[in-house]
């Protein structure tokens, strides 16, 4: 299965490359919702969530936090990061590799989480608490 | 300063829990977008991703993963999981304490990311690429 993200780790495909370890790729996503907008993913092919070896969930999410660090050191200078990962195609997934977004925020950018928040009740929230906690591996 | 995620820790402030480690909180977040919306936070206080402890990346991020794989396994089953991190006012950051968003997605919800993307020349794409290398701590 051709995989694009694996075509540019192993340097088939053309990237605008930010960070390489032996574990994490960083590179500028084609297709920016806001300048700066980058791409953290495992060198190693994971699908989804669930294929992801929990080993590199540390150096992922630590790299993604050290981009953030650097976007706002760099002239970029922006005034919030946003985080971001999608999980299947209903969470708005399309290639599927995992990757992490690291968004360079800034007031009136336009850009946020779509969406409306409830107000429920404790009772609403216990339950499906206890639901997902029964869920965890043991 | 008053905290309220450091009070959900400390079990001055109520909580819907659904796992507890060492180094790890995570409960239903009181506002939720979707059925099932979770957040994970580290137990020591950090405001935003600078404040955090690199070592603490790994834990919040795979238990994320953990958090993501119940939920599928969940009566909830939804049908895909985003994770979302807001870091800063510009951001969408709200509570200035590191949460990590678990957002289970199902077709129709009306949730997402906000936003429109371009398609800039691979130039456009390689100059903030330097930047950001340049800005790396080395």
């Amino acid at each position: 299965m051709a995989c694009i993200f694996c075509d540019i780790v192993s340097g088939r495909a053309e990237a605008s490359r930010v960070h390489e370890d032996e574990q994490v790729l960083a590179f500028m996503d084609i297709r920016p919702m806001t300048p700066g907008h980058l791409l953290v993913i495992p060198k190693q092919h994971a699908t989804n969530l669930a294929e992801l070896d929990p080993d590199l969930a540390g150096p992922l999410f630590a790299t993604a936090q050290r981009l953030a660090a650097a976007l706002r050191r760099s002239p970029l200078e922006p005034a919030g990061i946003n985080l971001f990962l999608a999980d299947g195609i209903a969470a708005g997934q399309e290639v599927f590799h995992v990757h992490l977004h690291v968004l360079p925020r800034n007031p009136g950018d336009g850009l946020g989480l779509r969406g409306s928040f409830q107000w429920p009740h404790r009772m609403t929230l216990d339950s499906p608490a206890g639901q997902i906690r029964n869920a965890l591996p043991r």
